[in-house]
């Protein structure tokens, strides 16, 4: 089984090759762009998960860089003026200040296309439709923060952060062809991930869960977190010992 | 078989009662708004190509609305101020007029979404294979609009309008379950249409091929589009009547 970093350097040489749909033609310069950068969280998860279960990472290469594909479109749209307005990103200038606004909103669309040929590279469909899911979910997480109309904090995250946290333990069961009756322990553990995520997130960035509950208490969140997403890996019949490393480092990162 | 005004009224009933994901929450509004009007040329297609193949149309239908999800999102996002800055769209505020931009960007990813979670309704994954190869084309047809470096006009039209009418074919062929092997000549039929449909609709709004080659020119390239289509027709060896009805409509309608 290789560590976490040994496989983030796979993610990382895949999307670098990616060979991207040629009739995208000049679009695919800033879908590259869009795609330069992040910690690859959502894809190392899922090769660990595949290693986990049994299977060669390389076999859910195409799922990680799907995933990684999904979170890379939904920055591009949300950092857009109309939305966040952000014109920095991973310390460029985001993808519509580098191309404009009309390519970003085109790259957007072009990285969540590729996502599903990606997901769709399996001769089954299972991987697609849980990426479909997720990123109807997340996409309902962005609307009801953006329009202030989420019911709570935790249904917001869920949506926002937790549907392709969980669908990177998912797409991984899928690649990893692990009997659907044999996946619930799996995607326990998955559905504990986003919410570890998003605190440690706030903590670092003193906004979110920090603002509601104060560093100390969204600390002691985190921990509980990290505390449940451990007991719920327990429960996994496999070696997880890389994605216990993971939780860890969701758990203590500094960026 | 069924006509094409029938076929149109069950992609119109079947859109007007889909479920759509709950967990968009109030994202739902405009997608659905975004939903409303349109001539459902694609959907009918893809019904007629299934019954022509010997399906029921009901069994291409999760197809059909697919296809229409696609082209709404294409609406959405191409009449966004960034890109063509289109406040009206078939009669009515256009999605961002209506709901602001941040929500208009949005509900275009959950429509492309919800388009693959339909396709994705299959037990196999050509239909979304095809679909994303399909919206692939698309975007890359309206970056190079957007950017004016389209090689020629032929290319342009082909990615923008044409991928998608291809697919409306390549997506029935899929749901009918026509083997491969037997699909060539529903897919030469198939990849005719989008230029047909193109050329007319430059003749209804006078630019375009218009401008490229006068009205008389214009006419006769469409002239030659309608015939070829239907030299194509009969190669395939099924009953193609419906098909043949729509390639004269699309040939002679006059909106």
């Amino acid at each position: 089984m290789r560590t976490a970093d040994a496989l983030r350097a796979l993610v990382e040489d895949y999307l670098g090759e990616l060979a991207l749909t040629p009739e995208l033609h000049g679009q695919t310069g800033s879908v590259r762009y869009a795609l330069v950068g992040g910690k690859r969280v959502r894809g190392v998860i899922c090769l660990a998960t595949a290693e986990a279960a049994g299977a060669e990472a390389e076999q859910a290469l195409p799922a990680a860089a799907a995933l990684e594909l999904v979170h890379a479109f939904s920055l591009v749209h949300d950092d857009l003026p109309a939305l966040d307005n952000d014109a920095e990103r991973r310390g460029r200038p985001s993808a519509w200040a580098r191309f404009g606004e009309a390519v970003a909103v085109l790259a957007g669309d072009a990285l969540l296309a590729e996502a599903f040929r990606l997901a769709l590279s399996y001769p089954f469909p299972e991987a697609g439709r849980e990426l479909a899911q997720a990123t109807l979910g997340m996409i309902g997480g962005q609307y009801l923060d953006i329009t202030n109309t989420a019911p709570d904090e935790g249904t917001l995250h869920k949506l926002k952060t937790g549907c392709l946290f969980a669908a990177s333990v998912g797409l991984a069961l899928w690649a990893a062809e692990v009997p659907e009756r044999e996946q619930r322990p799996w995607r326990a553990f998955g559905d504990e991930l986003g919410l570890l995520f998003q605190i440690v997130d706030d903590i670092l960035d003193g906004d979110g869960y920090v603002a509601t509950h104060g560093e100390e208490g969204a600390r002691r969140l985190a921990d509980e977190a990290a505390s449940r997403a451990r007991g719920r890996l327990a429960d996994v019949p496999a070696d997880t010992s890389v994605l216990e490393d993971i939780v860890d480092g969701l758990a203590t990162r500094t960026s």
